[in-house]
C-alpha cells in the first residue's frame, strides 16, 4: 500500500525519529508509577521528534496546497507543538514555566539557533548574504513584541510597585496588546503572501531559488513528498502523540524539578526550550551549511516572531478562557534577556551578511543568559 | 483689496479651517459660565485650525525669505503653537501635563503621524525609498534626546530615591542638559542649510525635487503664495488666537478632567499631542500619499526632533525664568514609550526604505503605548 | 650608537613626552611628603607619555613581528597602561575607582575620541567614510560586553534586592561571563588576522591602503622605526614608569579626592580616564584630520571593545586569584551611559558614514553624560 509506505518513508526519514522509541518507554513508566525524574526526561525525550513530525506533516500538507494555503498552513501550525506543551501547562497551571518557554523559545531561536547557523555557515562558505527585507521585517515584528511585554512591566512595577502584583489593568492591557500583536502578525502574513518574500512563515519556496537546496528533504531534516492522506495521518498522529507526552511532562515536572534542584525558570528557558526546537535547530544549521542564509533566518528568525506574536498571545486569550489569566507581564530577567536578544540579532543582521564571528558573539550573548538563568535562585 | 483677496484665498485653503468657528463658540461658553467640559474640549478644538495657520503663515513667510532665512523660520516657528500651549500650560501649574505633551507629540509624530503615512504611501505605492541622511541625522538627534531625558531620571531614581524627590543636582543637570540640546539643535541647523538636505526643517525645497508634489498647496495643507503683509497678519492673528484658546483650554482641563475621569497624563500624551498636531498629521501623510516620502520624514520625525531638542529645553529654560523651575525628570512610562518610539523608528527607517507593514507595526507600537497610557492609573 | 640615537628619536618624536619631566617631580614631591592634591596630579600627568610610550613601543616592535604576531602584541597589549593603572588601584582596594575608569575608558572612547574625529574629520573632508564591518563588528562586541554587564546588575537587583549585596551567584556569574567574553575576543583577533581586516587591533596595515598616511608616524603620534633592541628597551622602562606612577597615584587618591570634593566616580569617569586615553585621542583625531576614518574608527572604538572584552575581564579574573573579588556588577550611572554610548556610536556608525553633524552629538551625548557623573553625590 502505498499509504504504508510513505509512513514508512517518513518515519525513516529523519535519524530524530529513533526518538519516538522514548514515547513507550515513557507510558510504561508512568503506568509502572516511576518516579517523576525518570518520567519527565523520558517524556520531554519523545516530544522532540514528536515536534519535528507535526513539522514535517505541516511541510508536507503545504506543499500540496500551494504557495497561498500552503503559507498559511505552515505561519499557523508551525509552532504547533509549542503550543501543544504550553496549554498543557497552562492547564496544569504552571504559568511560570509557560511564560519562561516562551522566553526560551525566543531567545533560543534568536541567538542559539540563528547564532550557530551563522557560525557553521561562515566557517563553510565565509561571509554569507541574506535577504535584509526578511530580516528588517522579523526584527521590527519581534520589537513590537518587545514593546508588548514591556509596558505590561512598567505599568505593574510602577503603578502597582511590584511585578507580583496583578492588577485589573494589568490584565486589561495584556488582553488588549494581545490582539494588536495577533493583527500585525496576521497583517504580517498578508504582506509576505502578496510580496512572495515571506518574513515569518517557514516554507519551502527557496528551495528553488537556492541551487545548493537538497530538494526532497525539507528544512525539518525529513522526507516529505507522500501523499495529502499520509500527510494528514502522520500530523494527526504526531499531535495526538504530543498532548500525550506533554500531560505526562506537565504532570511530573514539578516534582522533577525539586529532585534534580532545578528551578521552573531555568526548567523553561533552557531545558524546555531546547526540546521544544531541536528541530527548528536541525534545519537551521543545515540550511546555513548548505549556504541558504535566508531560509535559516526564516527558520530561526521567523520562528521567534511567530513564538512571540502569535503563541504568546494566543495563550494569553486561552488563558482568559480557560478562567484564570496569564498576564503579559514577565519577570525582569526574561523581559531583559528578550529585548537583549532582539537588539543583539538587530545588530547583527541590519547589513544583510553574517560571518562565523557574528555567530560566535550571538553564541556568547546566549551563553551569558543562559549562566544568569541558571544562578537566579528559586 | 489684494491683502483681503489674500486673507480670504488662506482661510478658504484647508477645510481644517473650518473649526475656526469653534473660537467664537469657546469665548461665548467661557463668557456664560459654561461647565469646564463643554469649555475645554471646544477651545481645544479651535486650536487645531489656529496651530495650522500659524504653519501656514510660517511656510509662507519663508517662501519670501529666500532658503537660509526661510529654513531658520520654520525651524524656529514650525512648533510654535505646540510652545505656546505649553506656555500657558507652565504657567497654569500644569507641569505634569507639559511633560505629556511634549511626550505625546514625539511618539504621536513619531509612531501616529510617521506610521500612518508608512501605512498609506505603502498601500498606494509598494516600498517607498527616502533620503536616509536625513532619517540618520534625526534618529541619532531623537536618541540624543533620550539621552537627555534619562540621565536626568537615574540620577533622581538612584541618588535620591525616587522620580518624586527634585533636589537642586537635578535642576542643574535638567538646565546644562537643555543648552547643550539647544546647542546641537542649532548646529543642525548649520547643517541642513549649509548642506541643502534638512534633516529637520519642515520646508519646500523638496517641492521641487519630487515632481509629483502639488506645488501650490504647502505641507501644512494650506493653500500659500500670499503677500508678505497677509501672511504676517495670519501670522499674528493665529499666534494671539492660539494664545487665547490656549490660556482657556488650561483654566478649564483640571475640573473637565475630573469629569471626564481621564488623567493628566493620558490628556497629555494621547488627547493635547493628537490635538496640537493634526496639521502635521494630515500633510506629513497627504505627502506619503503622493509618494514623497522624504518630506513626510521630515515632517513626521523632524517634528518630534524640534519638539524634542528645542521646545521642550525652551520650555525648561523658561521655567527657571518664571522662577518655578521644571527638571527634564519625566516619569517612567514616558521615558520608556519616548526610548521605545525611537528604537522603533530607528529600526524601520535605517534602510532607507518603508513599506505599508512597516507602517503598520510602527501604529501597533502606538496602540500598546495609548493604551498603557489609558489604564495608568492617577 | 645607533640604540642612544633610537631612544633619542622615539623620546623627541611627540610633544607629549615634554610631559615625562612630571615623573621627576613626582617623585621629589612624594619623596618631600608634600600634599596629595599636589602629588596626584603630577603622577597623573607622568602616566600620560608613559602610556603614549607603551603604546609606541608596542607598535614599533608589531611591526618588526610581522602582522600576526605584530598584531597580536598590539591586541594585548595595547592598552596595557591602562590595565597597569588599574591593577594598581584594585591592589590598594580602589574597586570603586576601577570600575569607574573602565567606565570612562568606554564611554570616552566611544564619545569623546570617536565624537572629536567625526567633527574634526567632517569639518575638514565633508562626509567620511569607513570600513562597515570593521565598525559592524567593533559595535557588536561592544553589545556583547553591555550585555556581561547588564545581567549580573539585574541579578543583584532582582534577586538580592540592591546593587550593594554581593552574593556569591554574583561572583561565579562575573567569573563565566568573563571567561566568555576573553574568549570572544581572542576568536575576534583570529577572525581579523584572517580576514586582514582587523576590527578590534590598532596596527599599522592601514598605512599602506589609505595612501594620505603620514608613514613615518604611527597612529599614537609617536615617531617608530627604531630596532627591536630600542622598542624592547622603551617598553621595558614605560612600563616600570607606569607601575611607579601609578602606585603613587592610586597611594595618594582618596586623600586628594577629599580635599578636591571629587567622588570616587567622576574622578574615574572622566579624570582618569582623560589621562589614560589621552594618546589615543591625539591620534584618532590625527587620522580623521587626514581622512583615515577607517583607522580613527579602530583605534577609538577598537579600543573601547579591548578595555570592555579584555582589560575588564582580565580585572576580574585577576581579582579573584588577589583574593577579593571584583564582580561586574557596576553602578546604575555606569550601566546606563555604557549602553547608551554603544546605541549611540551603533546608530552613527551603521552606515559606514560620519559627518561633523554625528561627531557633535555624539561630543553632546558625552557632555551629558559627564555633567551627570560629575552631579552624583558621593
Amino acid at each position: 500500500m502505498p499509504l504504508v509506505a510513505d509512513l514508512r518513508r517518513i518515519a525513516g526519514s529523519s535519524w530524530l525519529n529513533v526518538l519516538l522509541a522514548a514515547a513507550p518507554v515513557s507510558w510504561w513508566l508512568a503506568w509502572q508509577g516511576s518516579p517523576p525524574t525518570w518520567v519527565s526526561p523520558v517524556a520531554g525525550l519523545s516530544l522532540v521528534p514528536a515536534a519535528g513530525l507535526i513539522g514535517a506533516a505541516t511541510e508536507s500538507l503545504s506543499e500540496h496546497a500551494g504557495p497561498t494555503l500552503g503559507g498559511f498552513l505552515n505561519a499557523s501550525f508551525g509552532n504547533a507543538a509549542e503550543l501543544i506543551i504550553a496549554i498543557a501547562a497552562l492547564r496544569a497551571g504552571h504559568t511560570g514555566v509557560v511564560k519562561a518557554s516562551i522566553t526560551g523559545s525566543i531567545i533560543g531561536n534568536l541567538l542559539l539557533v540563528f547564532g550557530l547557523s551563522c557560525f557553521v555557515g561562515g566557517l563553510k562558505h565565509g561571509t554569507q548574504k541574506f535577504n535584509k527585507t526578511s530580516a528588517g521585517t522579523s526584527t521590527v515584528m519581534l520589537f513590537l513584541a518587545t514593546v508588548a511585554l514591556v509596558m505590561p512591566a512598567v505599568l505593574d512595577l510602577v503603578s502597582f510597585g511590584s511585578l507580583q502584583a496583578h492588577p485589573d489593568q494589568v490584565d486589561r492591557l495584556s488582553f488588549w496588546t494581545s490582539i494588536v500583536l495577533l493583527l500585525v502578525y496576521a497583517a504580517g502574513l498578508v504582506f509576505s503572501f502578496s510580496n512572495q518574500k515571506n518574513p515569518l512563515r517557514r516554507t519551502a519556496p527557496e528551495h528553488g531559488q537556492e541551487p545548493s537546496a537538497p530538494d526532497s528533504t525539507d528544512k525539518q531534516g525529513h522526507h516529505v513528498g507522500g501523499s495529502v492522506g499520509a500527510a494528514i495521518a502522520v500530523l494527526a498522529a504526531a499531535t495526538i502523540l504530543t498532548v500525550v507526552e506533554a500531560e505526562i511532562l506537565m504532570g511530573t515536572l514539578e516534582p522533577a524539578l525539586k529532585v534534580l534542584g532545578m528551578t521552573e525558570l531555568f526548567a523553561g528557558v533552557i531545558v524546555v526550550a531546547f526540546v521544544g526546537n531541536a528541530a527548528e535547530h536541525y534545519s537551521a544549521v543545515s540550511a546555513a551549511g548548505s549556504n541558504q542564509m535566508t531560509l535559516a533566518l526564516e527558520i530561526s528568525v521567523g520562528s521567534s516572531a511567530q513564538i512571540a506574536l502569535m503563541v504568546a498571545p494566543v495563550l494569553v486569550l486561552l488563558s482568559f478562557a480557560f478562567g484564570h489569566p496569564m498576564s503579559l507581564v514577565f519577570n525582569a530577567f526574561e523581559i531583559t534577556a528578550i529585548g537583549l536578544s532582539v537588539l543583539a540579532v538587530a545588530m547583527v543582521s541590519f547589513d544583510g551578511e553574517s560571518n562565523w564571528l557574528e555567530g560566535l558573539q550571538l553564541l556568547g550573548v546566549y551563553l551569558i543568559l543562559a549562566f544568569a538563568f541558571y544562578l537566579i535562585p528559586a
